[in-house]
């Protein structure tokens, strides 16, 4: 079966890259700098039923895109959690934490609402994180 | 210098053993079945920190745990997260999640207060998990 984003992913986040097995999507989300990393795999939800070869890539790619998102943003801390209680397609999210955050030092989820990118915003990200995680 | 437990996590936890490089330690939360995996590693913060082997041995560990403790608590979903925005030293959130427990389908942490094991249970879990993760 064809690997689909789930719709809710596919909602919340815009496209920044894709490796050969995970697309790397910004959180529109101006409050937190947030990343949702998806493994291109279809009908998984825990990170250890990835076989060996898609664990080692994934791993790689969470310590990648967390290296790069914290010293692009200068992060005070990163979050890295695969959670999926909600969405349960197999996601990471690796975010950028400041202590003058809207939720600092809570978890961001669940924390107010959601206040998207302006289009100039947006497509600065955009274009910045692919350049830095590239 | 040598490594020493973060005194926040020594009074929220107990031992349930140790591999060369990690504590594994059993949240005392009878709310979650909820480990708590340290690097045996000073001064470190973030996942991308850690050297090349020490990242292999702290991912497959990781994977090992989260998968024994669905395992053995049938998880309806693991929740695997290295957040530290409270407590600066790394580690590794390993939670079985459940749709009837006390804080589904939010993450676990901010709700509501810690309720401790008895001594029975406790020791019972400590028995279990020492085996189940052997």
């Amino acid at each position: 079966m064809a690997f689909q984003l789930h719709p809710k992913l596919q909602a919340d986040t815009h496209l920044i890259s894709s490796t050969a097995q995970c697309q790397i999507l910004l959180m529109d989300d101006a409050r937190y700098p947030w990343i949702i990393l998806v493994p291109q795999v279809t009908e998984i939800r825990e990170l250890y039923e990835l076989d060996e070869q898609q664990q080692q890539h994934v791993y790689r790619t969470i310590l990648r895109v967390s290296k790069g998102l914290a010293q692009y943003t200068n992060a005070e801390k990163m979050n890295v959690a695969a959670l999926g209680n909600q969405v349960p397609q197999l996601h990471i999210h690796i975010i950028a934490r400041f202590e003058r955050d809207a939720a600092w030092p809570a978890p961001v989820w669940g924390v107010g609402n959601a206040e998207p990118y302006t289009p100039q915003q947006l497509e600065q990200m955009l274009k910045d994180l692919a350049t830095v995680l590239d």
